[in-house]
């Protein structure tokens, strides 16, 4: 039999299994630049024990796997470079428990931060990491994700308590737990998230959960340079505002999400600010960002303290990504992704606006720089070689000129296919640690091969 | 030659190579009850490159290596219970480096938790994590530790950054880095966090600093029973308060504590709270606080913003495990660690007072009841098989009662040698996971060996 058919009599359920081309082609790629590939077969598994079976099947045969979310990927994850079996696990989207007063659910791997978050507002709580995208709860754990909230509440790896995890052999694991923290053993849940399909699939996923704030006030800050906004970013991490959410969108950026969102924000580098907590904390706050924006030479500064209102200005925000690449239709598109540490951002955003002149690439700057981290986007046309080299040699440099200043290569976005050098130029003497790791955990090979490792 | 000749030769130095018989003692034991067994032999390592040698020099011979900081291990790391070297990592105190725009600092294993701190007042800045004893960052980071501050601030693991890591055959790699977030491979510097001496030394650590609140405000409150302490502090937690600590003490505790510093607080289950942040949001959260343990019938409710006052209440709270210890000469101790959900923490603490009244052991129950992680103190005459006996039951029974609820048999003390049985309980299909990256990253068994595992 082939590989469909055996599939099939593992699933039993035509639905869930296919080798229709549209769906193969869905599955052939993420949302950037990489080159696509289509696997030989889709399934979409609705329970561990499914994922097992395929996995043990795979396992057997020295099949590739590749698990598959929202598709919302910047580097490649999704593609199955050497064909194979595609693992979407959007049907197994069930959030199984809610425990408000444990701080807590627990969740499928298809369920997205969304659907979560819709889920949660009725206890007065929610769950902070928030990638652009309306990613899979499975797929920002297997990437390590974070987003405009992790100034605040970290990143997703400080999200996920427990995991159950389907090994390459088809074995099921469990790590972590319910408790707040714990010192029992080596931190397997953690080594799991971050490791973007290469150790396991994960079947099930135990989050920590926070309480909505009392009081938010969003606050917008426009600058002469950028530059002058990176500094009064600076002065603000420094001044222990503790902002909610502090991000930086240069012009080109804003120029963008007017001409997606028909919004009408001046075109200057501007700094979007969140402030919560208290409804005293909040007002002090402010008055302190406005402070020291003015120092900085804020040439606009404005607050918004309506949900709705507020909800749209960071929906703009969020949809920068989209909206650079919906700027330049048929050019594809490259996120650099690096992350500094503090107080180098200033200096490295600099640097790469002087890259960005100096390559004459299409290019937007903006990011998380509460947490040192911002992303470059870079729209070219594939066709183009020239370009291509271009737009190669300039991330190169960008990443270059982090690792030189203490940084590293990926904030949010993961290894994936793009940065697999530069893991090499990052980690130098403990890649081969993480190498023992994948062979101990993955002898054959066949989980998301291609991604992470040259 | 001989073992001590043979090292004597690397380090070359007679001060710190050292078989005399008061320090072999020294290094025979932690502050708990665990059988002592001294080393064959202490190094003082000054340098990487030592410790490197001493490493290499071991894994060819098959000698095993404990490391050993501040020597305040709860469950006998430092115990090494097949002889062979100790590596006293004290004399590596240097800190290298403070760089506080970046919010982190860069120090070696033997610095303390309060000689760091002493170096950061100066630029408003404190590293949280608080164990009771003045622990060395290296002692903290392999275990995994926490304390008072990470129901704000996270545990040691939230705090590490980076490190530098002398592997089992002397290589000396790198993980982590200077960035506040990275998505770079697997979380190598997490997997090393918690490993308890097993997979390598650590010869430098990147910890992460945070800035000083404006403000800060004590808060005692004293219960009628221990069910109504333990239900305020649920309480508190659920009303969004976000305290910066919030620990539960009963009233056998407050009694030893009182004896021990010349206290008098009034020996009743009492909850010690700390609000931190903004002036207004502390004011706001103490009203909200007051109102919260009145409802619980609080029968006192004090207030103390006087930062030497404050010191000196958590001073007492510090040393409640010594005061114990110091209440029962001729006793020893063994310190349960369990965290459960924040949910169970009431009747968790309900059951296990129960069970020290049926087992008729001296114990005292206090802990971290932000994280749901609280420990009952049980002292005991290690000469009385039969109390023994008890003390072991009653251990066990409150570590499944923990376990059945979604807990861990182990907070922030770590599996040394007194848990192992129940890390198998606690992770049954994960722990051969681990034992695998045991054999990989120490394939001749050579480091603290023992521990974790059975």
């Amino acid at each position: 039999m082939g590989l469909y058919e055996d599939l099939l009599e593992r699933i039993g359920d035509r639905e869930r299994v296919t080798v229709n081309e549209t769906v193969l082609e869905q599955h052939s790629k993420g949302i950037a630049y990489h080159a696509p590939r289509k696997p030989d077969v889709v399934v979409f598994p609705k329970t561990a024990a499914e994922v097992s079976d395929v996995l043990s099947y795979a396992n057997e045969r020295r099949i590739p796997v590749t698990p598959f979310g929202a598709g919302s990927s910047l580097e490649g994850h999704i593609i199955p470079v050497q064909g194979g079996i595609t693992l979407n696990l959007t049907m197994m989207n069930n959030i199984i428990d809610i425990r408000p007063d444990d701080f807590l659910a627990i969740v499928e791997p298809g369920v997205t931060r969304m659907q979560l978050n819709q889920a949660l507002k009725k206890y007065g709580l929610f769950f902070p990491v928030d990638p652009g995208a309306d990613a899979t709860i499975g797929g920002m754990a297997a990437t390590n994700a974070s987003g405009t909230n992790s100034v605040k509440y970290g990143v997703m790896r400080d999200q996920v308590l427990g995991l159950e995890v389907v090994l390459a052999d088809g074995k099921i694991v469990h790590t972590g737990g319910m408790a707040a923290k714990s010192s029992a053993g080596y931190d397997l849940t953690g080594l799991f998230v971050g490791s973007e399909g290469t150790l396991g699939v994960f079947t099930r996923i135990i989050v920590r959960l926070h309480g909505i704030p009392e009081a938010t006030n969003a606050i917008k800050a426009s600058f002469p340079t950028l530059a002058a906004a990176a500094e009064a970013a600076a002065a603000i991490l420094k001044a222990g505002v503790s902002p909610g959410k502090i991000e930086l969108v240069d012009e080109q950026t804003i120029q963008a999400v007017n001409q997606y969102k028909q919004t009408n924000y001046p075109a200057a580098p501007t700094l979007f600010i969140e402030l919560s907590g208290s409804a005293a904390s909040v007002k002090d706050g402010t008055e302190l960002v406005k402070e020291l924006c003015a120092a900085e030479n804020a040439v606009l500064f404005e607050t918004e303290d309506d949900s709705g209102e507020r909800a749209k200005l960071w929906e703009a925000r969020h949809h920068a990504a989209f909206a650079i690449q919906a700027a330049y239709p048929g050019k594809t598109m490259l996120s650099t992704d690096v992350c500094v540490p503090l107080s180098k951002l200033p200096e490295a955003i600099a640097e790469t606006r002087k890259l960005v002149e100096e390559y004459g690439i299409t290019a937007a700057i903006f990011g998380h720089v509460g947490d040192g981290n911002y992303h470059t986007v870079l729209a070219f046309a594939p066709s183009d070689a020239e370009e291509v080299k271009r737009v190669e040699e300039m991330n190169a440099r960008i990443v270059r000129y982090a690792l030189s200043h203490g940084g590293t290569c990926t904030g949010e976005h993961g290894i994936g296919i793009g940065k697999r050098h530069f893991l090499y130029e990052e980690h130098r003497d403990s890649v081969p640690l993480m190498q023992g790791i994948k062979r101990l955990f993955d002898p054959n090979g066949i989980m998301n091969p291609g991604k992470i490792f040259l």
